[in-house]
């Protein structure tokens, strides 16, 4: 086994062990489904976005998501705050930036989190990275519609320019810290079915980068962590509802000996 | 076949190609069966409710959702804004007054919604569509609690009053453009009981309008679709969750010719 | 057969006979959920926040549920507006004081609800219940980290302090109205792997409080039917979201004969 593989299983039984509080300001769209992904791979989740509490709440959480996902400014205020609650503290803040480049709010939003906040990581689809490093993204609603010619070079840029890990997931997910890169290769297309699968990545990214371990590799193995499970769950689907059910049934089932033996990431 | 029956299957093929995005601005209970009903109907949603941002998304969508669920007055606005910008591109908007009749805040809502925009359909069941008519329509909740003495003729009469299709949907979907009255066979009591499955409905109408077809038979073809996916899922159910499951894998699994064959929808 | 359960089925023949409409004011991660449980019980659900009409709302529901997940300042309000409303016409206010305890703005809204509304039922978890009676509860996010030494005897206190029956829910529920205290037996541990399931049980008690039977039994009831329905789940569970659909199903599967014969619940 490799040592990238032992890296992460080693991260994955620190967080059933630690538990973390991964604190969630997030979309409608995927709150229940962000919660139950949090409980399922053994982190306890919280969403709270008042204003008057989100500095209380990233002050005790292990992790803290920022999801751009049915933005309004009032949202984005409470994420600054949280965001400087959670900097205050050095507990990681990830970023997802979801529906950048589909309009001017939602590119002009995430860039000021990117200048305000401290960012352990960034992620989000070709089309989102893309579009804010100014690479020939293309969002569509909050869909990738075209190929980065370079994603992995794109990665790396990126996470030079913003000082944070950044992960382009897709069909291959692209992880750099701005020196190494990092190619995960589990995953199913049955994925691409659902809606608030990228968001779901990044509430498993938070939980991995909670245990305190290097966020390249976290980031990493929550990648390939989450699509071990896709894979597993894809035999017993009969459509993208009956996936679903599987595929959180299999990341509640998933422990550290699956993640050293079933993880596929290389160093590009 | 039907010539009907034809058209609806040849909707479908052009949903499935366009893959059009659909926006919508709707209640939290149904935020993620609706993007996922939409997923897996061959189109893109988006939900998207800022006012900094809705008429830029509207703008791109190939079809827009107004859903009154949950509603507050600044949604209500975002609302208009969307449609305005929907209507300066004849993108077509569709309407779910839901729960109007229960309280004068969402009557009088959804009566400025059709007053101030250009509506393609609104869809509700026999009690809103019937309470917006003053054709003793009864309301309790976002449920209707009354059967219309005549729900086509009310259908009629309200796609003259508001120039839009009317859908009302209950055991039998009644469809009317203001001259001719289409009526839907498809479905299954098993949609009665789950929640938001009106609004999902209005979604599938959503992606079938945005192919600019006939809004009368795109609207029709969308509810004997959505129908016609329960009643295949109703024979696994044991209950309404395995039912859920099982219409959404089915919703996903429909292609043009399960449509030719399996819709039942007759002219009255 | 106990009295007890006697009384328990009978309340839930009355419940599936009237159809009471039970108001929310809830959080967004379980909207869709507890919309779900109220319909699989038999009760009609509506989700209604905007001060323009919760009250309208209350004044014709069965019970209204006010649930402290997500919340902000303009939801407190509101909710204050459908209390006041419920409590004109005697209708049964339920809260659950979810985080309670987590931050100082929860614990100050949870207080402020209590004093200013009559309430019926207040259903938490040990760390909630707890902290509000400066019992020893520990809250992090919105988990209870911590056992309360007598929880039986911070019910009671709590029940007297409240002046509402309480329910401290946890692998044996406790319920008491100052005097009497209820122990319910019935659950099953797949409920912890899952988000929203105190939420849930919430709105199941509301059910059951709405039909206008004695609140310490209906909400011991509620309680019961809740962990039966797990139980009958379990067996069929392959993880954390197969278990999800199997126990909704069973919620809606449940009968009269069903609570007679297999509740559970004991005085203390």
């Amino acid at each position: 086994m490799s040592t990238l593989n032992a890296q992460i299983a080693e991260t994955f039984s620190r967080l059933k062990e630690q538990k973390p509080l991964i604190h969630h300001i997030t979309n409608f769209v995927v709150m229940n489904d962000a919660a139950n992904v949090t409980l399922h791979l053994g982190a306890l989740p919280v969403m709270a976005h008042a204003a008057e509490e989100v500095a209380a709440m990233a002050s005790v959480a292990g992790a803290l998501v920022l999801n751009l996902g049915t933005l309004t400014p009032s949202w984005l205020e409470s994420m600054r705050l949280a965001g400087q609650a959670a900097n205050k503290r050095s507990t990681p803040v990830i970023l997802d930036p979801v529906g950048a480049g589909a309009t001017p709010f939602r590119t002009a939003a995430a860039q000021q989190l990117m200048a305000e906040l401290d960012l352990s990581v960034v992620r989000g689809n070709a089309g989102e990275i893309g579009a804010l490093m100014g690479r020939g993204g293309e969002v569509r609603g909050v869909e990738s519609t075209k190929n980065l010619a370079d994603p992995a070079a794109v990665a790396r840029e990126a996470a030079r320019a913003w000082g944070a890990v950044v992960a382009i997931t897709g069909e291959r997910d692209l992880v750099s810290d701005g020196e190494r890169v990092l190619a995960v290769a589990n995953g199913h297309t049955w994925l691409t079915t659902l809606t608030g699968t990228g968001c779901m990545a990044t509430t498993a990214v938070a939980c991995f980068v909670a245990t305190q371990s290097e966020p390249l590799v976290a980031t990493a193995g929550a990648l390939a962590a989450y699509g071990l499970a896709a894979e597993r769950a894809a035999g017993l689907a009969r459509g993208p509802a009956s996936f679903k059910v599987g595929f959180f049934d299999a990341l509640y089932a998933l422990n550290a000996n699956d993640l050293e033996e079933g993880v596929r990431v290389t160093e590009l």
